[in-house]
């Protein structure tokens, strides 16, 4: 079923976030904006992680590591699942000074205090 | 929202084909089971394939070139999403002659001719 605007409109401010604030600014803070309290995260090379404070210290950890500057989000497909979203996406990720990869994504968004939110995340590298 | 127990038999029979009649006997027609026709995956190394044609491509060669002899798929959440489900899973795949490998995936459940299949199936290694 068709996402309404209004739902993308939510869904792209909380990807600006994450890419302006998150990542360019590593404002990991900014992170309760973007991640329901209860998200879990699949990141390939690790363990699940679960829980809001666990996926702070892993980004934290894993910005700081991998010396990313930069981060792109894009929609390619997104539907509603009842009062949730299901999304694919690809994101462009710049680490250091200019070295791109290619990772694609599946989020469950689910609103959160009035903003739609990341609640299950997983991603991994096209190459 | 709790998945019925019915909607979870369903689900634990659709693995079971992939564990048992796609890896096990390398029958690749038997996915028509376990994908929706317009299923997408989203492999670690490749970049995302849609439709159950191209999975089944792709599995044919990834199965027979990785060796992949036994699979073991374990839920560890499914929640309802309107009429579907997304679930967390962990997989265990073994390579040629015992080599064990950790993966975990997301799947979203779609019922399609009345039996529950994998609309989008994304998954990574955990090391």
């Amino acid at each position: 079923m068709d996402v309404p605007d209004s739902v993308r409109a939510s869904m792209r401010q909380t990807n600006a976030l994450f890419e302006s604030e998150v990542v360019r600014k590593r404002d990991i803070d900014a992170l309760d904006k973007v991640y329901t309290t209860d998200a879990r995260i699949l990141p390939p090379g690790a363990d699940l992680i679960e829980g809001r404070a666990a996926i702070k210290e892993f980004w934290r950890q894993a910005i700081a590591s991998l010396g990313v500057t930069d981060a792109s989000l894009t929609t390619v497909d997104a539907e509603a699942a009842g009062d949730t979203v299901v999304e694919i996406g690809r994101a462009a990720l710049t680490l250091g000074e200019g070295h791109t990869v290619a990772v694609k994504y599946v989020v469950h968004w689910k609103e959160e205090d009035g903003a739609w939110k990341w609640r299950t995340d997983i991603w991994n590298m096209n190459q």
